[in-house]
């Protein structure tokens, strides 16, 4: 089933010789920003815009061929990875942003902007598209789209999901659905929109968004703190929440902190000595008002024990060196490589108990382990690396099925935020019911019944 | 395709005598708050659990019975009407609170439950669901889903959509689906509560949810403004968004506000004498900071020209009070009854425009026009209310043309948050894509391929 010339010839003949990379412009590239695979696939399409998606997208139609689409390929749930068998279709040449409305707050974007051209775009006209994530030079509308993408504000302003009022894209036939709201409220039949976000691209690919901006936020007040207990964690995350402002409630176990704090002497704001440690952020447009409502909240909660220590930062560069201390991928990489990382949802209550269980069942399972724990605890979301010395990777299916066994015990979500993509759809029929499974399959064979579209990714191979 | 003998008899095996209405008890009730039209159906079913609902629409399945699905029948679109082919089925009897988690700040509720139900289960814990309607003391939890409801204070928390973590829901052939999702992010797998809310009851039943809390606002900010101009009103919007404490932003034409001040003197807290009026509210949890903040608001925009003149409520009874003008239903209804209502949305820049064209285009159709406008500003949602003489309700569909063409030129919305229901779906096809539409009907056909729940409602009778 791979692409034949005829094939290749009509497609070229759509989206010319800028459209089309095969040879070495299509094994340099990289499907997988961990293991940096090549696609395996003959060609790379890269359309210039909605009509030249929809013409390739019925031709392959007609063909029953393959397509694996690209976005900025920093997903880590190997959802780019593309076959002999797959076409490649990119949307890196649609990056344009369309036009912004300053009132409805609104931006219209081609699916192939990076986040980071589209938080520019929102910037220059005082604006803040709040979805924030560490590869957003490089992450597109599209995959955030596609993938429902999460990160660090999430408490504030939600999943991409969230953030999206319309979008515009192209089904496994070549039929384009255009629903570019961009009204707060539309009840104007089916939101189409929500078929499409998260669904991991195997219904559709989306070409054009209506993002929903919010205005750009004058403040921002950052604190980092060392909390006694997990019960004092709980009680200060009810606390936080009463700050309208909040943007971030970053938790970080101490095996996580102390790895980071050992190792970079800049990144060691408190002494590693508590089991918690919490990064928490408001961000708001009243200078004065903002400010002591922040310093309210950490007097409240040092008074009443809810945190040893803590320390807020005083400047731009102090409150980017406390974030330095959350997003310290670097270290992790350098020190605990190589390692499995989870991304699961639990009961925030059981948040504790949980990462105890994990650390119990590994070490049953394995001799040597060491594992870290983090995450955005305000929406439920914990991060788990786990290394089991230097053949880690080789035994990466029995560490996932381990970890995987304690989230199914407690009731706990496979994925919160970087979706299932190819690397944890084995898993999916665990963590979701059969009965769910099968509408969700009724769904995809309504619009891509041959399941041409990303067919390796999110369904088991047998559902 | 009446019900018969024999399927009534299943039926009532299932649920039992309390579970079974028919003659009087049928006839007795409403489908539709305006015209209180009673079902036409033989028997209405009120099943009890999550399988008695499974177990009757499976039977309903193998029979080819059509359903229409009765929540609290507030809806002001029609959804509920019912007709001699139909058989009623209620979750009236399904209004359990099964539980809070305070922590993570979240409901599991049955789908009979009312809206007050909700809110004051929720307020027992010093939590807010956040949606709000005139008609809570009715209208059910399953109801606001299956329509996406809205109200008052869209623009601080969101529609229904935004409120909902998880559901159940029975599809027509029986399969119960649950994804009773608890977190606020989950990535696993196709977000199928997305598909049945706002889908107006055509793709499944929900039975169960897990709705989103909030911590209950400690304080109320109101005050009702007269502003000078359009461009001032914008100018205002912007400003308020720049309180993330902003709850509400609610706009009345001249028009409106003059009939309800005419007509009782408790709700004239301004002369009315400018174009526009606002009432403008801010909920949050700092006592004195949100006090400041409000009124510093209230000042620049004084200052600057944006507001004429300004009444704060001193008092929750004032707020009530001054809320009482923008709920001014009563009124509308005694002194400019019969009328049609409208719920669009505009480009919120274009609203001034929008609604001085609806304007021309009915007096150009129509001898006399009597017309009104308000609505939630900030959320691009207008509300028009027209009267063109004692026979209104018989010309119904040539003003509704007329509107809905200029809605049309405007690139609005046909329905904000009322949903499309019965009164609207003939207007369908002009205000979204063919494409659109294809889209949507064909994952109606995969969930429910003879079109036998809620049968007349969103979809054209063609489509």
């Amino acid at each position: 089933m791979g692409l034949d010339d005829i094939l290749l010839n009509k497609i070229s003949s759509i989206v010319g010789q800028r459209g089309l990379l095969t040879g070495e412009d299509v094994t340099a590239r990289s499907c997988d920003p961990f293991t940096h695979l090549p696609p395996r696939s003959r060609a790379i399409i890269r359309p210039n815009s909605t009509g030249e998606v929809a013409s390739v997208m019925a031709l392959c139609h007609g063909a029953n061929q393959r397509i694996v689409f690209h976005g900025g390929c920093t997903g880590v749930a190997g959802g780019a990875i593309a076959g002999v068998n797959d076409i490649v279709l990119s949307l890196e040449r649609m990056n344009r942003v369309v036009d912004i409305d300053p009132v409805g707050m609104t931006m219209l974007v081609e699916a192939g902007a990076t986040l980071e051209a589209v938080q520019n775009a929102a910037a220059s006209h005082g604006l803040l598209y709040p979805i924030d994530l560490g590869s957003k030079g490089s992450a597109t509308i599209g995959g955030t789209i596609a993938t429902n993408a999460g990160g660090n504000r999430v408490i504030r302003w939600g999943m991409t999901r969230q953030n999206v009022s319309g979008l515009e894209a192209v089904l496994a036939d070549g039929t384009v659905v255009t629903q570019l709201n961009r009204f707060l409220k539309n009840n104007t039949g089916y939101d189409l929109k929500q078929f499409f976000i998260g669904s991991e691209g195997t219904l559709g690919v989306v070409t054009n968004a209506v993002l929903k901006l919010v205005p750009a936020p004058s403040t921002q007040n950052v604190a980092f703190a060392s909390v006694p207990s997990f019960e004092a964690l709980l009680e200060l995350l009810v606390l936080a929440r009463r700050m309208p402002q909040l943007s971030a409630f970053e938790v970080m176990w101490q095996d996580y902190y102390a790895l980071v704090a050992e190792h970079d002497a800049t990144r060691r704001p408190l002494a590693p000595e508590l089991p918690f440690y919490v990064l928490v952020e408001a961000m708001g447009y009243d200078e004065e008002g903002d400010e002591r409502r922040f310093t309210l909240f950490l007097e409240e909660a040092f008074e009443r024990g809810l945190i040893a220590d803590a320390l807020p930062a005083q400047s731009g560069k102090q409150a980017a060196d406390l974030w330095r201390v959350r997003e310290a991928s670097d270290i992790l990489v350098r020190e605990m490589g190589p390692f499995i990382s989870f991304d699961v949802s639990v009961d925030v209550r059981r948040a504790e108990d949980f990462v105890n269980s994990v650390r119990t069942a590994l070490h049953e399972h394995f001799a040597l382990v060491r594992s870290i724990a983090f995450g955005h605890l305000g929406d439920s979301n914990i991060h788990i690396g786990v290394h089991i010395g230097p053949d880690t990777l080789r035994h990466a299916f029995e560490i996932e099925d381990c970890v995987y066994g304690v989230v199914s015990q407690f009731g706990g979500a496979l994925t919160a935020e970087h979706g299932v993509g190819t690397a944890k759809r084995h898993f999916l029929s665990n963590h979701i019911s059969a009965q769910s499974l099968a509408t969700m399959g009724l769904i995809r064979h309504a619009l891509d019944p041959n399941r041409r579209l990303n067919p390796e990714v999110l369904f088991p191979s047998k559902a």
